[in-house]
């Protein structure tokens, strides 16, 4: 399972590694708005992640890092986001691991600097669909749950999908 | 019901507004330790902070601002926190508010730039402990209690208790 997380647009997806390939079983984005105060937008992604565990029962929670810079508030809500995330993750006995944008790219495109098209599409090549995922929050998470899972046999898949050797790129432990 | 969020040690603070003063109900740490996984520390505030929520029955949450810039790991692990005590609060409908170092520091000591052991040092006394509260995290949860408290009759003890007029340092409520 993996999460993009934010407070407005939460990105999921859920692939199944399938012998050397991969197959996206879920995938969307958790909506809140503005107009709610910030601890009930919490909860409703705290409540929308929980039926997801428990309908999919996932093996592991991917995330992709909170990136600090931009934005102080956008930072705030990131993290806070993934805060509920993990938990839900944890009342589940669901491990999380947490990986870089620049680690995702990796895993999905052979490269650390490949743009946000060229993941999508390559998301969409290695899930096996009709065409690139969407919205981009959801894309964004499949790939960080491709990342995760390509750690196993799925990295030939990935190999064959493009020309350049994939360096490794295993998740953390998401640390403190 | 004052939080100072962090994964390491979250410092909480009970505080009573009766009349024109108030009294502390409780103040302590919740702490884990960076050997757990971040999920499982996650939760162990979560549980922490929701049974302090159903033994007080707090009005309000009030946190301290999450400060970014110093360390990326530890604002991460900050921001993460705090969402999980905002989940807390949501999960039993109490509101939260978010206040700025500066806000709490102005609404107890009366100066935005009041240095920590001022602040600790004014906590005490406005709360009418025998000395000030330690340890740290618990006491700048306390000041952030009387912050919030502090919008009502409150503030004239702290006018009381320090010579420089009190500026009003109302809480927002959390942003995203």
């Amino acid at each position: 399972m993996g999460i993009d997380p934010g407070a407005a647009n939460l990105g999921f997806g859920i692939v199944r590694v399938e012998g050397s390939h991969m197959v996206a079983l879920d995938g969307g984005v958790v909506e809140t708005t503005p107009e709610q105060p910030m601890e009930r937008r919490l909860a409703l992604i705290h409540e929308a992640l929980r039926e997801l565990i428990l309908w999919h029962q996932p093996k592991a929670m991917a995330l992709e890092e909170v990136y600090f810079g931009k934005n102080v508030n956008s930072a705030m809500a990131v993290g806070r986001a993934s805060g509920v995330a993990m938990l839900a993750a944890a009342e589940h006995g669901v491990s999380c691991f947490s990986y870089t944008p620049q680690a995702i790219k990796m895993a999905v495109c052979g490269s650390g600097a490949a743009g946000k098209r060229q993941v999508q599409k390559m998301v969409g090549t290695l899930l096996g669909l009709p065409e690139p995922p969407s919205p981009d929050h959801a894309a964004d998470a499949l790939a960080v749950a491709i990342c995760h899972g390509g750690s196993s046999g799925h990295r030939e898949a990935v190999a064959a999908a493009q020309q350049p050797t994939v360096t490794d790129s295993r998740g953390e432990r998401v640390a403190g």
